[in-house]
């Protein structure tokens, strides 16, 4: 099969072509290279290094024998994409080229703004080369988990057979994201839905879980891909290891009774592949929420200090204040269906994958370390000085405070020094 | 009440002013005159000749006694929509400064892309704008009835209470838009709501549905607003009546079974005052489905004819081919309860608003004959040569094509000469 890859230099992006590549696919990518440029602006840097995108490509040809197509291209620079995809005839287009982060859409105007026309135009204009380009082809694109937020209803797949005053109707499964960057995600999936209705095109749309996990493979450092840990590009399960590596307190935000979907970067490009092996059919838009564990953000927490325990690291599980807005002690219970029916197994089970990422960074704690006040959170949901709304009961609330939830260790807590391989 | 009207150059947003002032309301607005330019574009002009800006501003000045703050900028410009928010201090901001038509957006990538950027990022601007500095201001925002798009279920307002699996909760009613603008204007309608949830802004959401009616008071034609007929910017009961004030055939596309719900301009004016005059409490979203009668395509046809006829003037009714992707034959009953809760009465009924729309067009004749090339469609929501899809049934399709429906007369059937006044 012939993949194009739009956002190949990510840290899904470049896995999952290497993860394609090993299964016999062909592959191509593009990549305007702006997640580099964020975390520069952020004045972080990727715990494991990696390397330029042409040392890539190189390394790329050595391991798999084949060329990799590559255009530095903006998915907003319309006519540029429409020469790659032309060029690459793709049966199948996987489109991670979104900016993925809550934070950033959440620090001022300029930000929000940029997070929502960046990925909506360039959503938008991968709709139309596809259209214009190859209307055949599979549009695998990369939604999140966050977009449906925290209902007080069980989660569907993207729809829901639903009875109102009497009358019956299968509809879309109603979103309440809880970022503006989370609501870019709604849109695109609306436009990608859309574009499958209009136009005939056939897509699969993956509300995704929380991804963890390192990819080092096998002595050749051109391969690893990034992993970020700053406040702003750094996911929970990310900040919590790094935070055990350089012997610094765990901090899950507020109660840390927020639960979400998660799942390994393995099992990540496991459920992409079955997607992308078993396409659907033309003008299909189906919805695949993939995630392997529901877990709170306390039990991620325990669960890394757990590992790093493991590894002869002591870490304390220290809450700071949430920043979000966000509800904690609310319903959670997404289906997750679809990817298991083709064939989905989880691989290893998250105590081990842990452990593995916690290996890969130790090398690399004096880097992180060299960083770490880029970990504590300074974007807040809310501006203005920290507010204690009153404690609301049940779900209505989006901004309860767990007064559990002590002051942020500033990054400069004491903590143990970091221990480096 | 201080009203700041974002759009106060447009079809809604003049007379708005004019009727918010002749209830001594202080209004200022804001304007980036695109509305202008694009009907420029589509080679087309307004059928109600209308003044310049400053010749509006003027006249404004000497019918209500009173200065119109007025600045010429875009909402993405937001810098200078801060400027002047702070300046003008108003209690309540009228949002009407969106690109409003989906044939514009159908184009190609570059409106989609614009109609997308335009709305979405201009409404942003504003919401950050008022939390920053009027976040007391309630925010009237102008949505569309087309978001939610022809559901096989009733049409809530806004929300709706759902059980699902044994569990219940109050959710947004799911929207399945049928164009990018309309999806545009979801988008905006979830930013609107989620400003609310997270900044404690107050806001109105008015769903509204199609609106006609001229606007051409006591002999100032500087106070007339515009009224546009060609296929990208007319709406359907607008191009009807153009085509019966010029001899041609009133076309409904496909056929004629789309129900809209429908109001006049006297009637958006009355609801959106009462909007503004009822302001929400603090922290609240709340979302209005203003109309007044639901009509099919047909019969809004056919009272377009009769209220012709009653003038003097004979028309047919023609079908033409249906250049959308949208069902025809559908489930449609919206609520819409809430504004008559806050005391709206429909002024006139539909076929006296009819005629004097019609007697308002009649001097206007020769322009409107002059651009009649601009009242046929040409953009088409599928692309490629027109198809003939089967007659799939019941509301799954979203491409109906029905039989009866004949050719375009292309805007140069026979047609009788334009009778002018």
């Amino acid at each position: 099969m012939r993949v194009f890859i739009a956002g190949i230099d990510g840290y899904l992006g470049w896995p999952l072509a290497q993860h394609l590549a090993a299964r016999g696919h062909e592959t191509a990518g593009a990549d305007a290279l702006l997640r580099r440029a964020w975390i520069s602006e952020m004045g972080s840097v990727s715990a494991v290094p990696i390397a330029a995108t042409g040392e890539r490509i190189d390394a790329y040809r050595e391991h798999f024998g084949a060329a990799l197509p590559f255009a530095e291209v903006n998915l907003r620079d319309h006519d540029a994409l429409c020469r790659a995809l032309s060029a690459f005839a793709p049966d199948a287009v996987v489109h991670l080229a979104e900016c993925p982060s809550a934070p950033y859409s959440m620090m001022d105007y300029r930000h929000a703004e940029f997070v929502q026309s960046n990925n909506v135009s360039g959503t938008l204009s991968l709709l139309f080369a596809m259209r214009d380009h190859c209307p055949e082809a599979h549009l695998v694109k990369l939604g999140s988990m966050g977009e449906y937020g925290t209902p007080d209803v069980d989660i569907p797949e993207g729809f829901f057979e639903v009875e109102f005053r009497g009358r019956r109707d299968r509809l879309p499964f109603p979103r309440q994201a809880g970022s503006w960057y989370h609501w870019s995600k709604v849109f695109d999936s609306e436009n990608v839905a859309f574009a499958c209705r209009i136009w005939g095109l056939r897509a699969t749309d993956v509300m995704q879980g929380v991804v963890y996990g390192s990819w080092c493979p096998d002595g050749d450092p051109r391969l690893n891909s990034r992993l970020d840990f700053d406040e702003v590009f750094g996911t929970a399960v990310h900040r919590f290891c790094c935070q055990a590596v350089i012997g610094r307190s765990i901090t899950p935000y507020g109660s840390g009774a927020q639960r979400r979907g998660v799942l390994s970067l393995a099992d990540a490009l496991q459920c992409l592949t079955l997607a992308l092996e078993n396409p659907p059919g033309g003008g299909e838009y189906r919805v695949f929420n993939q995630l392997r564990d529901v877990r709170s953000l306390a039990e991620l927490a325990e669960l890394v200090r757990s590992a790093a325990c493991s590894l002869g690291i002591e870490a304390r599980v220290v809450p700071v204040a949430n920043p979000r807005a966000e509800a904690e002690g609310h319903h959670y219970r997404p289906d997750s269906n679809e990817l298991p029916k083709l064939g989905f197994r989880p691989s290893a089970p998250m105590g081990e994958e842990l452990r593995r990422l916690i290996r890969d960074l130790l090398p690399h704690a004096g880097r992180i370390a060299a960083h770490a006040d880029r970990l504590p959170p300074t974007v807040r949901w809310q501006p203005g000085p920290p507010t204690h709304p009153p404690h609301p009961t049940g779900k209505g609330s989006h901004h309860d405070q767990d007064t559990a939830a002590g002051p942020a260790d500033g990054g400069r807590g004491p903590g143990r020094p970091a221990r480096t391989a």
